[in-house]
């Protein structure tokens, strides 16, 4: 990585690969919970992510790269996590709340790893990737959003 | 696990153990990096993690628990990704960029991981823990600010 361009490249490479280890995984904790809009909310965002997949695509193309991810040491730790609640727990509620929280701090990195690539886009004058990495962005803050309003509202209140 | 307050436990224990990493990781990074301002905000945040390992002690106190982490799989991948920016760039600038890049995503995490804490303290009446878990949340997401100041103002524009 000599250049700005390669750390940019880097970076679009891991999210790439996180991206499709939460493709993976969301399936997985939909199945694992209990609360219904939870289990809706993981289902709508593995929706989501798959298009998010597809726009990091678009941005491969457009640095005329082909697609391939890096390993992400992060988003296997993440999950990690999240596989340990559903072995660890027994009571369901306590499992949905554990799974929110978890899923959260997924939504948190990638918001800090796309926030971080819609700045390096800028300074280098990248402007046809920046809506795209904008898009995402906006997806993860309301998913985030939505899972801080389904655990106020239910999921910490059923396991506490 | 079988009850919410096994979770919180689990949860400061984890995020007691990433701290701790933190403390171990930051003096690194601060050597890592060329801008004044980065070397200056990481070292500054070194002061505050240690800080906020004696309020997570506090709070095993609180529970009536000896202060014992527990493997956080999240926070090992967050520190081995800015050691892969470190080994793999060779431009000072872009390791600046790199590093500071990888730290958000650390306060991104932590972020996440408080935020969740301080609701499963307000679900479970632990009305003490809460301020302490509230005045470290506060910290970390100004670190996150000082982080994107920098960037914007030096970092990012040098590496370009």
């Amino acid at each position: 990585m000599k250049t700005m361009e390669d750390l940019f490249l880097h970076l679009v490479k891991d999210i790439y690969y996180a991206e499709k280890q939460i493709v993976k995984a969301l399936p997985k904790m939909a199945k694992g919970v209990k609360n219904p809009e939870l289990k809706q909310a993981f289902e709508h965002h593995l929706e989501e992510t798959e298009a998010q997949v597809g726009r990091l695509e678009q941005i491969f193309q457009m640095l005329d790269k082909a697609p391939r991810g890096e390993k992400c040491p992060a988003i296997l730790g993440l999950v990690e996590e999240g596989e340990e609640v559903m072995k660890k727990a027994d009571d369901p509620s306590v499992i949905d709340a554990g799974l929110l929280a978890g899923a959260q701090a997924v939504e948190h990195y990638e918001m800090s790893r796309y926030g971080t690539l819609i700045a390096w886009a800028g300074q280098l004058g990248l402007h046809k990737a920046a809506p795209l990495l904008q898009a995402t962005l906006k997806e993860e803050k309301a998913a985030d959003a939505l899972l801080s309003q389904i655990a106020e509202a239910a999921v910490n209140r059923e396991a506490a």
